[in-house]
């Protein structure tokens, strides 16, 4: 139902099929959206349930709750080494358009330290306005700067390092490959990939990826800045637990 | 070769094993990258063709052609609904470093009516900056904006026209479908692929594509930005072509 108007309500406002409006709320729908009684929309609990309610003066009917599959049917990690200026804002709005479920930002030899905690709440708000924009039901979790090596230490039942250099598998192939017979995607519930900084990881964290568990692979033949990397990976990520 | 310095020499410079460098070119090696005698660095002919050559005084000696895989095995034209702003900067940029080959941008229904001519100068200019820093030998077209009606005559082995309303296959799987028992990536020689404006193409423009010959894909469950389409598209071209 995309062309309904979308709000989160929290769950003490719901009671059986009414829900409450705060002054808040019924202003956002009656003077800036102006609804009118009798005019659908459609409520959120920000956790991924949905329902189709019906405005009645200072409260809401509840219709029926809506099945909303805009969620990839897996948990995807992405690993970021932190690029230069605003890089990140673009990195965060594109990858939650794409499916994102955690951004765990990362500080690598090559990339930039300590990004003050106004950054972190910006980076926030960009992923909660990408997702409602892309129509999904749950906003990506955004971790605190961490060390690379922490990073090492995240728990997925597949984890991929991406690298430019290097005659490393394509991350696509990887993906889809066939194990044992069977095709592995249904197996991965869970994934991380670690995108590098301007000028690619350092040989040492290259290894000590591969150390703690992570299986180094390519997103083609050219030098992605980056911003692209990140993007281009959740992009086969998505496409192939999609198809 | 990615460590060495890159120029572009025109056809004319070049005697049998020799470059005879330009004033300006003497300046750029010597001066501002710091190159001394013997120095080896790349010499372009910005038409896909590379060589390794050597500074030697006021001329470079060509010690080997150089062969470069960093284009994609198909030329891809990528159809792109102008967004608002300057989203088809990024577009070019992004699109550019993922491989394509001519960006076609055209007026639609909903989108914005005639960029000035220095845009279109500013566009180029991206491509090729983004062409040399993800290490492409070619920089690709960028056409003269037109109408939807007329870059639907554009000729391809395969035509694809991204929507995210309805229940289209999804682009990858189209992609990788084999046809006739065989896999049909050998015979895509040339593909369009159009992705829509804000809010979509219409209904009229998506049955004038169909009519051209254009295959109507998916590009996931979420709701795209119009700048987020093209990208997520050529990510897909370009994996199912080199994996």
């Amino acid at each position: 139902m995309p062309q309904l108007q979308r709000i989160t309500i929290a769950f003490s406002q719901f009671h059986d099929e009414h829900i409450t409006l705060t002054a808040e709320q019924q202003h956002y729908l009656c003077r800036v959206l102006r609804l009118q009684s009798g005019d659908r929309f459609i409520a959120m609990d920000g956790m991924g349930r949905w329902w189709l309610a019906q405005l009645a003066g200072t409260e809401a009917q509840v219709l029926q709750s809506l099945t909303v599959e805009t969620e990839l049917p897996i948990a995807v990690t992405l690993i970021v080494a932190l690029p230069k200026g605003s890089g990140f804002d673009e990195v965060v709005r594109y990858c939650t358009e794409l499916g994102v479920t955690c951004f765990a930002p990362v500080v690598s030899d090559r990339s930039l330290l300590n990004p003050s905690p106004q950054k972190l709440e910006r980076w926030r708000r960009i992923a909660k306005e990408a997702a409602e924009q892309s129509e999904r039901t749950t906003v990506p979790t955004i971790l605190e700067p961490i060390s690379f090596s922490s990073s090492l230490s995240l728990v997925a039942n597949k984890k991929y390092i991406c690298e430019a250099r290097g005659d490393y598998p394509h991350l696509l192939s990887c993906l889809q490959k066939k194990e044992d017979g069977e095709s592995n995607l249904n197996d991965e519930k869970t994934i991380v990939i670690a995108t590098g900084p301007e000028g690619g990881w350092t040989e040492t964290e290259i290894e000590d990826a591969i150390h703690a568990g992570f299986r180094p692979v390519s997103l083609g033949r050219r030098i992605l800045r980056a911003v692209t990397a990140p993007i281009v990976a959740l992009s086969l990520v998505a496409a192939a637990h999609e198809i």
